[in-house]
C-alpha cells in the first residue's frame, strides 16, 4: 500500500520551520512496508485544507492528517476531513467529559471552543491523547468507491509519536499484509561522499533486491539498506550479503554498524580498554570536548583538559616551551604534538589530544592557509601528529578537525 | 499573487532527507510579497510526477518545481512538466554545445543522456546554470485560460540559490506588483515560549497590519515581525512602532533586534568595554567555550580555560581546595564560585565563569536532581552565583546552561 502524509499549519509555510513530523511517519510506514508517494504541506484556511485533503484521498491509500487538531478557530482539519469525505461531524460526550475533567485537574476553567475537540468524524474511532488535550481519529472507509485509511494527528511531534505508537501501528498492521523487512545502518568515518558511493556502488549495485540510501555529513557518510523477504530470515539474510560486503570493502574506515555515533564507540573502546583521555583544544575551541561529553557516562574515561586559545595558556596549561611557539609559531606539528603529551601529563591520563589550527575567517597566511589543522595524539611512548587542510567555512573546519581527531582515537584503540 | 512549490526527488520520500529548498524559496517569494500556499513533495515516477505538476498548475499562479533536471533516467521534471502543460520539448542546439565545451572543459566524455539538459519546454527561457550542468527553466503561460508563472530549478541547494537570485528575482517583479516591505528579527534569552507569547500577544494584537512569527528554541525567543506599506517608509514605520513596544516589554531579556547570536552579542561586548573571559566548564564539557568561539575573531577577547571533568582538575587547573569539594560536593554554589574566580585568576582575564552541574541522564538524587546546575561570573572583586533546574534531556540541560552564562555576561557586559 501507498501513503501521502498531510502536515497542516499556516507556521509551516513560512521561511522559519519545517514540517519534520513526516520523516517520523515515513520510517514508521516503510517499516510496515508502505510506501509514501507524496507529501503535502498546507495552511489554515479552510479552501486550501479542502483542497489537499481531495487530492490526497484520490491519490493515496492511506492519508495521514497532522496538525489543526486543536481548539483554536485556525484548527479545522476535523471539518475540512469530513467535508472531503462528505460526511459529518459528531460530538462524543465521553470526550467532553474527558476534556472538562482534564481542565479541572490543570485547574482551569475549560473555554468554550475547547469542546468541538471531542468531534468526530462519523465512521471514525477517537484515539486517546494522554500527552496534550486533542484526541485523534481513525477512518476506515471509501473514497470514490476505494478503500482509504484516513488517520487525523495531532500536530506537536511529542503528541502524534506517541499517538501513532500507541494507536495506530497495531491497527495498521491489521489492515496490511504482513511485512518481513530488515534494515542496516552502516558507518564510514574521513572518507568523502563520492569515493565512499564509488566504492560502495560497486557492491550495492549487484543487489537489485536490496534498497541502499546514502547519506553525507562533514567527514561522515552513512549506508542504510532495507530489504524484504518471504521471512525474516530471508530480509536478513539480503541484508547481511550486502553490509559483510561493504564491511570488507571499509574494514579500517567503518566504525558502526548499530546506530552509534562516532563518540560512543571511542567512549567505547576508551571503557573496554580501562584508558582515560584528555584534550587540548585551540582552534576547535572545546568542539572535541563537547562531542565526547554528548554520552552519558563519559566521566568514566574522560577527565577533562584545556582550551588553550592563547599562547599564553598554551604554555600555562601544556607546558608549550616559549621557544617551540616563538621558532614554529602555534600552529605547527610540534606544538600539537606538546600540547598533546602535555595535556597527557597534567592529567594524568592514558592518552592526550591536542589540536591547533587556522579556522579562519581570517587569519590565514599563504604558508598557513585558513583550514590547515594539526592533530596530535600522544600515549606517552609515542606521539602521532596528523597534517590536514580542511575546506569549507569556520564551522565546517572545526567539525571536519574534531571528527578526525575522534577517528585517529578509534583506529588507536579498536 | 501566490505560490505552490514543488520538491521532486524520491530521496526526499525517505526518512532520511528533507526538502530545505522551499525554506530560501518561501523567504524569497515572501520578499516579493508572494505567499506560498502550498508545498508538494513528490518522488521520481513520472505519473506521480504528472499528477503534482497538474495539481499544483490547477491551483496556484506561480509554479516552482525544484529538482528532476539532471541528466538520469530520473530525471523527469522538463518532461512531466510539459505534459502537464500540453506542449512539447524541444532541443537547444546552443545549450547542446555548452553542454560538450563544459565536459570537455572537465576533461569528460560527454554521456549520451547528458544531452537531454538541453531540451526546453516549447515557450520557455533556458536559465543558465554556472554552478552545474542542468539549466533551469522560465515559463510565462497560461493553463486552464488563467496565466500561470512556472519556473524550473536544479535540485542542489547552491545551484538553485544562484539560479534563482541571478534569474528569477528580477523576472518576478517585472511580474509582480511593487512591493514594499519591512522584516525585523527580535530575539530575547531565558524567558519561555509562552511566557513570551503571553507578554507579546498584548502588543503585537494590536496591530493587525504587521504579522508577528514567534519561534523558539532552548533558552531563545524570535518574534518575526513583517509588514507591508504603499511606501518603503510607511511599512518600516509599522514595523517600528511594534518593534520599540516589544523592546520596552523584554527591555532586560532583549538581546538582539538584528539578527545576531546570542554569542556574537557577548564577544561584542567584551571586546567594546576591552574586556577578556576565561571558562570553566565541568557539566558543559566545552559547550560554551565552543559557542564562544563560533564567532571568527574571538581570540581577541577569549584567551582559553579549563575542562574540569574530574574533581583532580577542578583543583589542578582551578584551585578549588580539596575540603569545599569533600564537604560541598563538586555540584555545588562554592565550587561553582570557586572554578570561576580560580579559572580568572589562572589565565590572567577580566572575567571568568565557572559551570557545575548534572547533566543526566545518571547522577541525579533526591538532594543534587539531574539538571541542577550552578553557574558563577568573578570579575575579581565579586562573584555572582545562581542555581538553577533545567528540564529536559541531557543535551538540553546542557544547551540552557551554555545559554544562560552567556546571558549573564550579557547583563554583566551591557
Amino acid at each position: 500500500m501507498n501513503a501521502e502524509i498531510v502536515a497542516i499549519g499556516s507556521e509551516l509555510l513560512t521561511p522559519f520551520r519545517q514540517d519534520t513530523n513526516s520523516l517520523f511517519l515515513t520510517q514508521r510506514l516503510n517499516e510496515l512496508g508502505v510506501e509514501v508517494i507524496f507529501k503535502t504541506i498546507v495552511g489554515d484556511r479552510p479552501a486550501h485544507l479542502l483542497q489537499a485533503a481531495r487530492v490526497a484521498l484520490s491519490r493515496a491509500q492511506i492519508v495521514i492528517f497532522s496538525g489543526g487538531l486543536g481548539p483554536t478557530e485556525d484548527d479545522l482539519t476535523r471539518e475540512c476531513v469530513a467535508e472531503a469525505l462528505g460526511v459529518e461531524l459528531r460530538r462524543d460526550h465521553e470526550m467532553v467529559t474527558a476534556l472538562y475533567t482534564r481542565a479541572a485537574a490543570l485547574r482551569m476553567r475549560m473555554a468554550e471552543n475547547n469542546i468541538k475537540q471531542a468531534d468526530y468524524i462519523v465512521g471514525a474511532e477517537l484515539l486517546k491523547n494522554p500527552r496534550g488535550s486533542a484526541p485523534g481519529q481513525w477512518l476506515d472507509t471509501t473514497y470514490d468507491g476505494l478503500r482509504k485509511i484516513v488517520i487525523l494527528l495531532p500536530g506537536p511531534p511529542f503528541e502524534m509519536e506517541g499517538m501513532f505508537n500507541d494507536h495506530c501501528c497495531d491497527r495498521l498492521k491489521l489492515v496490511l499484509p504482513e511485512v518481513r523487512l530488515a534494515t542496516c545502518e552502516l558507518k564510514i568515518a574521513m572518507v568523502g561522499e563520492s569515493t565512499a558511493d564509488m566504492r560502495a556502488a560497486k557492491i550495492y549495485k549487484q543487489f537489485a533486491d536490496v534498497e541502499t540510501t546514502i547519506l553525507a555529513k562533514a567527514g561522515e557518510v552513512q549506508f542504510h539498506l532495507t530489504a524484504h523477504g518471504a521471512t525474516q530470515e530471508e530480509a536478513e539474510e539480503k541484508i547481511e550479503r550486502v553490509a559483510s560486503l561493504l564491511e570488507d570493502e571499509f574494514a579500517d574506515e567503518m566504525f558502526s554498524a548499530g546506530g552509534e555515533s562516532l563518540e560512543q564507540i571511542v567512549g567505547y573502546f576508551l571503557q573496554m580498554r580501562g584508558a582515560t583521555l584528555a584534550v587540548a583544544e585551540s582552534c576547535t575551541g572545546g568542539l572535541l570536548a563537547e562531542r565526547i561529553t554528548r554520552v552519558g557516562g563519559s566521566s568514566r574515561y574522560f577527565m577533562g583538559g584545556a582550551l588553550v586559545y592563547s599562547d599564553a595558556l598554551k604554555r600555562e596549561f601544556c607546558g608549550v616551551p616559549p621557544l617551540l611557539l616563538a621558532s614554529d609559531g602555534a600552529v605547527s606539528r610540534p606544538v600539537a604534538a606538546a600540547l598533546a603529551e602535555g595535556i597527557r601529563q597534567r592529567c594524568k591520563t592514558t592518552l592526550g589530544v591536542g589540536i591547533t589550527g587556522v579556522a579562519g575567517p581570517t587569519g590565514g597566511t599563504d604558508h598557513k592557509p585558513v583550514g590547515l589543522v594539526y592533530i596530535a595524539l600522544a600515549d606517552g611512548k609515542h606521539t602521532e601528529v596528523v597534517e590536514r587542510v580542511f575546506p569549507g567555512d569556520r564551522e565546517r573546519i572545526r567539525w571536519y578537525a574534531s571528527q578526525l581527531a575522534l577517528d585517529l582515537l578509534r583506529r588507536k584503540l579498536r
